[in-house]
């Protein structure tokens, strides 16, 4: 696809996406539009989870929770539809993954809840626009992910660590990127830890549990923020007979314009 | 009481309050510290009502729900008992009031779940902090507060209008009374609305639906504010069989101080 074919407004990158004519991750697509993790429950589970989120609102910030049965984010994306719009979805039952698909149609049911979380796509655009180097995007990699030693708030079934990402930022900056992602709590907000990976319970930072290995410069100091993967890995070890998610990168893009999320 | 004799921190306040020696309003009560508003409801209406929250945050800002059938905030103040620990209750059973008492331990059961919402008395400090003037303190009134014809988002059997509370501020100190309060989302954050009453629906500013009438000097801009009542009307209107809440003033004191809860 050529950038001049791109779309420009979220509602048409949903309805690229529910064409089926973009099935791939969704980094940069739409700038400045807010784009969220996808979580999706039975609806008997779906108290505990938000309680879970409630209690751990820096890696589980929720921008939306749908009516029971609708797949419809009346509030972030009216008209959309999260059985279709999103580019690639992931199917576990149980805990095991079962299927990885473009439509969930066929696993739609009026008992499920769909969960939009804050997604962290939204912070590089931040801190890049703010003069902060982003090492992963200059190199094109991943974001290195870890999984800590701190344990979230459990609620009800749901309970584990904390899970953070990395970027190394060069020290002179590391303030300046604590004050522009302050602004927006519903993308993670500030980071949660900065300097000593040991503190966190990391051994080695060059070993991510989660994306790729850190690119570090000299003068860089670690700085840590919580993760969206978080929600997903702990609703993955409550093993609930059914839980669909975005593919990891292939999000879901919200009406929602990042600055109508800074913090007020 | 004497001022020396006024309890410094939360602990020693929520012991004087559970002993019995204090049952009136707690405006003032342990400077810094976040005070709360109680909504105590049965866990069958827990997910519509922490769903209502989610979708409203700027009335009805979560700053814990307790663990069905637990009494304890174990987050904002462990220890803490909220059966003893708010200076006056009141319990509603299908919409009605129908005791005002000091200790709800003979209405407590273990399906009961316990919301804690930001309140306002946090902000009114805030804002003197910040030089600018709160008519409604200066003149040892109640703040007024006015049902608005905006409509909040309705989630289950939980639906009504936005419920604001009023300021008059001098327009050059509008800006400041913005930002000064923008930094704390959790206890309704900045102003949803500056400017002519009208576009809230509010015909007549001297009439409040509850609180006392506003004091008025020249210059002065009517700034509003999501209010905490908001949660307490909407709730009330759903006639659930058992509701329990903090009687007007007489609120929870946390653990919590404002600086604290501070967005980031």
């Amino acid at each position: 696809m050529t950038t001049s074919s791109l779309p420009k407004t979220p509602a048409e990158a949903r309805a690229l996406i529910r064409s089926g004519a973009w099935s791939t991750h969704t980094a940069g697509l739409v700038p400045g539009a807010v784009q969220a993790n996808v979580v999706i429950l039975p609806a008997d589970l779906a108290y505990d989870f938000l309680l879970f989120c409630q209690r751990n609102p820096k890696p589980c910030p929720v921008l939306e929770v749908t009516d029971r049965g609708s797949p419809e984010p009346k509030l972030t994306a009216p008209g959309a539809d999260l059985r279709t719009d999103v580019p690639r979805y992931r199917v576990y039952q149980h805990g095991e993954l079962i299927e990885e698909c473009t439509d969930i149609s066929h696993w739609w049911r009026d008992d499920l809840v769909a969960f939009l979380l804050g997604c962290s796509f939204t912070f590089d655009t931040l801190l890049l626009d703010a003069g902060v180097p982003v090492r992963h995007v200059q190199c094109g990699c991943n974001v290195p992910m870890y999984r800590t030693n701190w344990p979230c708030h459990p609620a009800g079934i749901f309970a584990g660590p904390l899970v953070v990402s990395l970027r190394m930022i060069p020290g002179p900056l590391v303030a300046r990127a604590v004050a522009v992602t302050a602004r927006f709590p519903n993308v993670h907000g500030a980071p949660i830890h900065i300097g000593d990976p040991v503190a966190l319970g990391i051994a080695d930072l060059s070993r991510p549990d989660w994306g790729d290995p850190p690119v570090m410069e000299p003068g860089d100091v670690p700085v840590f923020w919580a993760c969206g993967v978080t929600p997903q890995a702990v609703a993955l070890a409550a093993r609930p007979s059914l839980m669909i998610t975005h593919a990891p990168g292939h999000m879901f893009i919200t009406d929602l314009r990042v600055e109508e999320i800074a913090s007020w």
